[in-house]
């Protein structure tokens, strides 16, 4: 079997591991940068490699837009394509397909939707998300699920959780119609002729999708219905960070983590911020992403140890210390708050992409701390520490 | 001394040779990537370094602007502000001044223009532009000259040609008063006593430049009253492709390569594309520098061996090859034509740099090819050769 998931250390729910893909092993927890469009933005995959970067993302829906699933397939896949070729996970498009409110129609079989490139209609069902996850060629593929707003109602959130589930077992049957396929073909008597292994891509899994909104007692049938569905390799755990209160969204991961089983990794999609990921790996949380440290890094914003800063304040005009002092990334070792200013200001390239690479790193080590905390035994008051000083912060007050 | 020309090898008026800086030597003929406001866009200083660039440009005039000149002598120089430590060229500004039409009055003091950036009124005279450009602190500092377009007629272009010798003067004497200063105090004896070896900058020089517009008697007068005037340790050539016939350009460099010293280095600024810097080194020229690398690559168009192309190209959606077959660029070795374009169409910051490295690489390897053929005494069979397969290309053709 190519994927497995192996535990090291724990403490309390917390846990590190190492999850082992076709393209190499994830120690966890990790986080895990977001290449939507086959690019982690402003960055190169150079970077990413040499910041001890070990697993990206990248989506469906807009990959399936532009430029289009079978031109990557073509092309020999995304680790070829965008020239990572360490692990890559593809969301499959469910959390962007359902927010473009008032271009899409729901039904059981699947989403029509208008294309936000150019407005041409388009049909996803669990089954052309999987075929579409398939040419991408992704490690790790999500199932395309029914994603709702996290203050929704229990009926909502139901109906959602329980198509999700539904589509889960769909979308695993494609899975493995098409990795039966890729294997060889079945002749008169139904015996497997296999293809020669030069001609069978490498190998992929497929993770369900947690849902359930707020309400413990969904998320908990949500469990319960794709576990008994099928042995997962691991989980995703979606719905959470879209609206809800950070307590609720903490609440529903300690309802999670005692429901899943402990020997599969989970990962919190869209998650998060530094001190989401430290809640997280807290509730037994090992994969997490989101497009917050490039997407501030765009805005000007960097993450430090004393919380954020916005690199325009006037008085880093002249300031000759790295954006942030204890940091070891490529931008900090090399470049001075003034001059990473300078190039925002001016609208300079350089500057998005030095911001950019310093937030990534900083989650990346973040995560790195984290395991080795877990590994040395000292996770707890490690994190409750960073937690406390985080609190201390008058940017944390404000929020 | 801390700057010094050795030629190697010749082959008509073309020459190979060492042009050595404090920030170390730079081989020549060499293309000099333009970092105008202390980046060279889109590109990393790790970036200029992989591919063998030497020695690149900034811009007097922007960095005056922003950060200010005295923020970066207060953060160390350029070379420590940018990150880069090979050598340093600064342009005066003089063709940024000159070109604000409208917004600057000029007299014999010297030119009061309105900020580009915020409207503000400033003046610039030759002595305040080499306290700037020594500020700034680059190894290679360029006169404040007149700059008029390349069409015009011999009455305006004496007048600036005249004015540029006469602010050399002022910009020597200034020159040589800051150096002074910078290396130590007069008792009341006027004997120096020298400051203290660290406290000392490292050594720059200023390169007057030869004005003429395309007045071939207007271009030998400037260079012998320049060469009348000082030992420089190089030559600048100003006022060319800024609007003129390519055959007036080049009959201007076989003037100038004649008039001047053989034995000091001459940059001919401004220019250019590839085939301006082999006609350029085939009549004496050691130094180049251009924006179209950088600004091409932006606007999606590449250097290659078969001419230039546009990465938008439909056909190139799934096109597998490299942006140019034979390149050994960070970008060629990496990534397809498909992906580049992929990330161009999207706007992904990636494409941008990408193009811009392969074309930076392109002007940077032509000239390493060059010097190469110098050494081998092929060098006008090959620049002949590569001339000729030039114009046959369409695109040439059309220009």
């Amino acid at each position: 079997m190519s994927f497995s998931f192996t535990i090291h250390a724990t403490a309390g729910a917390a846990r590190a591991g190492v999850f082992v893909t076709p393209h190499g092993p994830v120690s966890t927890p990790a986080f895990m940068a977001v290449g939507t469009l086959a690019t982690v933005k402003a960055l190169d995959p150079l970077d990413l490699e040499a910041m001890g970067a070990q697993m990206i993302l990248a989506n469906a829906y807009h990959l399936h837009l532009r430029p289009g699933d079978e031109v990557v397939r073509e092309l020999g896949g995304l680790h070829r394509f965008m020239g990572w070729n360490g692990p890559i996970l593809t969301d499959s498009g469910g959390f962007q397909v359902f927010s473009l409110e008032g271009l899409r129609t729901v039904t059981e079989d699947g989403v029509e939707f208008r294309s936000h490139i150019d407005g041409s209609r388009r049909h996803f069902t669990p089954e052309s998300v999987i075929r579409i996850e398939g040419n991408l060629g992704a490690d790790v593929i999500m199932q395309f699920d029914h994603v709702v707003p996290g203050q929704s109602d229990e009926g909502v959130a139901r109906e959602a959780m329980e198509r999700s589930v539904r589509w889960a077992g769909r979308c695993l049957e494609e899975f493995e119609r098409l990795r039966d396929e890729a294997r060889g073909t079945r002749d008169e008597t139904n015996e497997l002729v296999p293809r020669p292994s030069s001609l069978v891509p490498h190998e992929q899994t497929l993770f369900p999708i947690v849902q359930g909104g707020i309400h413990a007692e969904l998320r908990r049938e949500s469990v319960r219905a794709l576990v008994d569905m099928h042995d997962w390799a691991g989980y995703g755990v979606g719905g959470l960070s879209v609206g809800e209160a950070k307590a609720d969204m903490y609440g529903m991961l300690d309802v999670v983590d005692v429901a899943l089983p402990a020997d599969r990794p989970r990962y919190l999609m869209g998650v998060g911020f530094p001190e989401d990921l430290i809640e997280g790996v807290r509730r037994g949380v090992d994969l997490f992403d989101c497009v917050a440290p490039t997407r501030m890094g765009r805005n000007g914003t960097a993450f430090t140890d004393e919380g954020r800063i916005n690199i325009k304040r006037a008085d880093f005009r002249n300031d000759p210390r790295p954006i942030m002092e204890a940091c070891g990334c490529s931008a900090c070792r090399r470049f001075s708050r003034a001059y990473v200013r300078h190039l925002y200001v001016c609208d300079e390239i350089l500057g998005l992409r030095l911001l950019s690479l310093h937030n990534v790193h900083f989650l990346v080590s973040l995560m790195r701390d984290a395991r080795a905390a877990l590994a040395a035994g000292t996770f707890d008051a490690w994190s409750r520490d960073w937690l406390a000083r985080h609190h201390s912060k008058p940017e944390a007050q404000a929020r």
